[in-house]
């Protein structure tokens, strides 16, 4: 097993293709190492050279005689395949390719990337890159990277760690997050990811001790389960991962996909995924580094309770109209404690927001008084306060903030986010005292948000899964309807009863044998979509009515498909009353086949509706799921409906998510759609199985 | 009629409660108009002392012999009506009332500037406040203001404008926007706003030569008419007028009226009423002064069409991910520019995000190449370019900058906003040459989308309106459904043909007029709610059926509802298929009648999926409504469904529009629900109109 040691805290480096010119990419991390102190040994290798930027150099990796833990490559793409097998010959652990020109270029080049990856499968050396800017490991003043970006921004060992399949994207937030003071000992970019990717260093960077939040960038996950596994790691060690996952929009990803040459995967599957494995999906790079930064004192609230305190009534309500986009609860203060504020500042709102007014700033001790109360009395999770720039001042500033340490003297440690308008200096002061400090109050609300996501992600855990049993193989050849049926009813599925009629006399028979009217469907396994065929008929009632629908149904058919194996007709009562849902899964190529549960039809279709998470889920998170539905509504007795039994629709997602797992490898998607649900049970009219092509 | 100057150019000002302390309230405006060169006479105004502050102070207003243009009031609440007498007396322009304890604290407080309202609207003096932190005029170094925020921040005078509900709030945006480098010359805080409030002060920035842009806050808007009215007078003078309308959510709201002590209004009324008038609604402080200071070149792009040039592939895929957020359109680059580029630079992404890799740095001549050819052949609205920190660097700054020029000078003055993270002063240098500046690639698409949005919305002008006819007035009483139906239909509204049936055997005759399954419907004006008394039947056919649900209907209706008067029960024709929607109008507190249209049942109800304008509306502008509806897709033949023709709801919709503004004084709502919409006609099934109680 690869540790994070292994990659980036080596006791010696080769450089292949040491460059004498310290400002070109060969010669880059070599001028790293001497100004700014690697200890380990270092073995420039250019044939051309004795020694370079002063440093004996070597002819090849053989002619080295110590042993050597990291081999930096920055040759031409043709030189690399004989540099890797020369590294594995000299049993590196990593190797770390620079060089352009691989998958990123044409298909020549990807055949060298692949044979790349077989070299590490083959021998367990590890392969950083190619086409990749490098890492750094600060705490060992490791810099094998050539961005110029650590020459004007040295990085101050700590607890953030940054991943990126990107390199200047990488070097972007490395600069961006160190600009806010954010110490750094781990950063990983990824490049081409003919082995090590994304995923992988989020794992781990997840399971190293001193790693205490991971901001990553990725267009593409090679590994959906490593990723999931990373992030279960994180959440396991309290760790939030803030990801970027890039390519959300149609353009964006073809961009991304062309930037990477991989496969982009659905962007509501990511979104998913990476809230159920409790990440946090950040949408811009200010976003996510707004969450490092105020991830700093490692205080996660564990709900959604918020307090807001405020000198300006119009910051309160501000942030109380932010706070209702994120989802938060503005709770009120209990009465008693409104009355205690009321007593101290007459003019004072509070309520929550709690707006002492500028009173605050005449009376410094006003603020543990007002914080105190809305600690112990308000019960909140966690705290902000918006001072305006009165608060930046050299006079104001140190009393307010020695109130506010006051305040949070003893009690439990709780987040208290400060909003004010400050110098940098000034603003350090607070951070120095633990609370992050935010100059717009709804980028604070924001935050905080994000923040409580992780809080409440640690304190849930890893959801539970059911276990996936192995089922008797699918049959073989195309699924049709009633064969689906059979099969999903024979799993404990609830499916409607109905038969298959061959005739038009069965289908009278069984439409007798329903006893009501009835729905005649085309049975074929080479027919998906029987309405478009005139392949379906409804509410029909007596022997009359079912006969001539069977003949014209068959007459129709065979009309618009005449290649197709027509099996009969399925014969099954009519539901007429209930909410249509949509159950089924789909095979994510990243994350394997997802499980989805929404309201039918245009909900569905049109507005997007639908609750997904990787299969299989338990009973309890498909509850979670119905919940998530804006139009849950309608199983809660919205416009006269009666409520219905949610457990009994949660078992059944729940048990259609084991079947798509236990047939993840064959099955492409199942749906059974619609999905009728009634106050005391649930029934999928029709089903569908298809299998991967 | 009051102009800005009026309020804030005076000749001379009084200062009623001047104080010789130059940190008092009643003393920093005189400190400020010493200190900072405000050239016009001031009268201290003090019973007790000869002099204030070295300058002449006299006992009353009446004791001054000149004329006095603007009197400021810093006396306590219970004096101040008597100092706007005698301000009145002097014949003052203005009066700006600083003092607190009006509406903003108890009702006695509340009678008291009522009587100010009723002295200005009697006097034709204007009143700004009471509970106000002032205004400025910085061309004319008057200060009028006891925000020590201009102490710490002189402002520059420029075109920026703010306008302020909230003194507090509107002093933190001041400084924010100083700190910003924008320059402004006109800053108004309206405070409790007995008489000039934040959308008349809209109105007369809008109509002043040296006002470019207006920034405004507001908690509530006392005056809708002249909101819309102010607004279409920035949007005719080309002036981007944004507006933060804060108390969006359930809890802000109440912070906001228990703040103001004003009426909330829907907040989505707000959005609709505000995006129709060409204004921007920002949600945040960050985000407005984002639009702010980018408008700062005066260029508003008049399509959507957008431009990405990067030096990194991950800056690309995040801006293009945030123009979908957006709505823009990342249109590709045409197919032999793409070409030309990839000849310039072989590893370049030419599509648009346009990647031109770190070799853009390398050869700056390729800077103006590349736009050149993106703003020539790719025919885009506007451009945003992506340089990471590289471009921050004092020696690659100047020369990438001199590039961006270079490509500029010629043709169409186009926008092109720069991504990069430099210092204030590298980006002023950018500023200088028309570029605004943004460390945030995400920022900066958001920021160019509201910039679109007013150029856009320039370019459309003023929506033409219908004219309002004089309809005679509504019938007495209570308006039971089929007399709603009948006022609709004799206004040309399409409603459903039906009959009042008072007995069964009417009832009958009615249906077989009807020719097919008909309906039933309790009649009767006390029962709004006929489903929950049992007055509904639907899919009647044939003569039994019919009378034993008349009869059955009177029973229950008469054991629900003894009181109700029942006139008998209306008998329409069942219509089985096409699309319910609800077309309806609902008096707005601050914006009179709002035309609603929107989806049926569900997706009114649960998935707010509804389009709201202030009435009355052209078909233009009807067709846009329903093409803002998520669900348009039901109208364009999704689900195999036949395309609906959208003109002819249009017309309903514009046509009930006029309805409803005829009537505003009378009708509080108006509904037809459901609005059953067919391929070739759409007719209301039931119909309401509720008077105002």
């Amino acid at each position: 097993m690869t540790t994070l040691d292994d990659l980036l805290t080596p006791r010696s480096v080769a450089i292949v293709g040491a460059s004498d010119d310290p400002t070109r990419i060969g010669g880059r991390p070599l001028s790293f190492f001497k100004s700014l102190g690697y200890e380990g040994k270092v073995y420039p290798v250019n044939p051309n050279r004795d020694q370079v930027q002063g440093i004996k150099a070597y002819p090849s990796l053989g002619d080295i005689s110590g042993e050597i833990d990291f081999v930096l490559v920055a040759v031409p793409a043709k030189g690399v395949i004989d540099v890797v097998d020369a590294a594995i010959a000299k049993r590196a652990k990593t190797v770390m390719i620079f060089s352009s020109g691989f998958g990123e270029m044409n298909e020549e080049g990807q055949a060298m990337q692949d044979r790349l990856t077989g070299m590490a499968r083959a021998s367990g050396v590890r392969i950083i890159g190619p086409n990749c800017l490098g890492v750094f490991n600060s705490a060992i003043n490791f810099y094998p990277t050539f961005t110029t970006t650590v020459e004007r921004k040295q990085p101050k060992p700590g607890g953030l760690a940054i991943a990126s399949q990107s390199g200047a994207y990488g070097s972007h937030i490395f600069y961006l997050a160190h600009q806010r003071g954010l110490e750094m000992t781990y950063w990983i970019t990824t490049g081409n990811e003919c082995d090590v990717h994304v995923a992988e260093a989020i794992k781990l960077l997840a399971e190293k001790e001193d790693v205490h939040a991971i901001c990553a960038y990725a267009e593409s996950i090679k590994d959906g389960d490593m990723l999931v596994e990373g992030l279960e790691i994180a959440r396991a060690n309290r760790k939030p991962v803030i990801l970027m996952k890039v390519g959300r929009s149609a353009v964006g990803a073809e961009a991304a996909s062309s930037h990477t040459a991989s496969l982009a995967g659905d962007d509501k599957v990511y979104d998913a995924v990476l809230r159920q494995a409790g990440c946090y999906r950040a949408r811009t790079t200010e976003e996510a580094l707004d969450i490092a930064y105020a991830a700093r004192p490692r205080i996660y609230p564990t709900g959604k309770r918020l307090g807001l305190v405020t000198v300006s009534g119009g910051g309160g309500v501000l942030m109380a109209d932010a706070a209702e986009d994120y989802g938060l609860d503005v709770a009120a203060m209990p009465k008693d404690a409104q009355a205690i504020m009321k007593e101290l500042v007459p003019f004072a709102a509070p309520r929550n927001p709690v707006d002492v007014t500028a009173q605050f700033f005449n009376d410094m001790t006003l603020v543990p008084k007002f914080t105190r109360l809305m600690l112990e009395q308000g019960n909140y999770d966690a705290l902000i306060g918006f001072w305006t720039s009165v608060a930046g001042s050299p006079t104001i500033s140190p009393k307010l903030r020695a109130g506010l340490v006051e305040a949070m003297a003893g009690g439990d440690r709780k987040l208290f986010i400060q909003s004010l308008v400050a110098t940098p200096e000034i603003c350090k002061q607070y951070e120095d005292e633990g609370f992050p400090c935010f100059e717009d109050p709804s980028r604070a609300v924001a935050t905080m948000a994000a923040l409580m996501h992780f809080g409440m992600a640690f304190q849930k855990g890893r959801a539970q899964t059911p276990d996936v049993p192995e089922l008797p193989p699918l049959p073989e050849g195309a699924i049709g309807e009633k064969q689906a049926k059979e099969i999903l009813a024979g799993f404990g599925l609830p499916v409607v009863e109905d038969t298959l009629a061959t005739t038009a006399e069965e289908a009278i028979e069984a439409a007798r044998k329903a006893g009501g009217p009835v729905a005649l469907k085309i049975a074929s396994p080479d027919i998906l979509h029987k309405t478009e065929v005139g392949g379906v008929a409804l509410g029909l009632e007596g022997e009359d009515e079912v006969r001539m629908a069977f003949n014209e149904m068959m007459t129709r058919v065979r009309t618009a498909k005449p290649d197709a194996k027509i099996d009969g007709a399925i014969v099954s009562p009519m539901i007429e009353d209930g909410v249509d849902c949509i159950l089924g899964s789909k095979l994510d190529p990243v994350f394997g086949p997802i499980v989805m549960f929404g309201l039918g039809g245009i909900f569905t279709e049109i507005m997007g509706d639908v609750s997904l998470r990787r299969a299989p889920v338990s009973e309890a998170t498909a509850l979670e799921m119905i919940d998530e539905l804006k139009g849950r509504a309608l199983f809660e007795g919205a416009r006269g409906a009666k409520p219905v039994d949610k457990a009994r629709i949660a078992k059944a997602i729940s048990q259609l998510s084991i079947f798509a797992a236990a047939h993840a490898g064959v099955a492409d998607s199942i749906e059974m759609n619609p999905l009728r649900v009634l106050e005391d049970r649930c029934v999928a009219l029709d089903a569908l199985i298809v299998k991967r092509s």
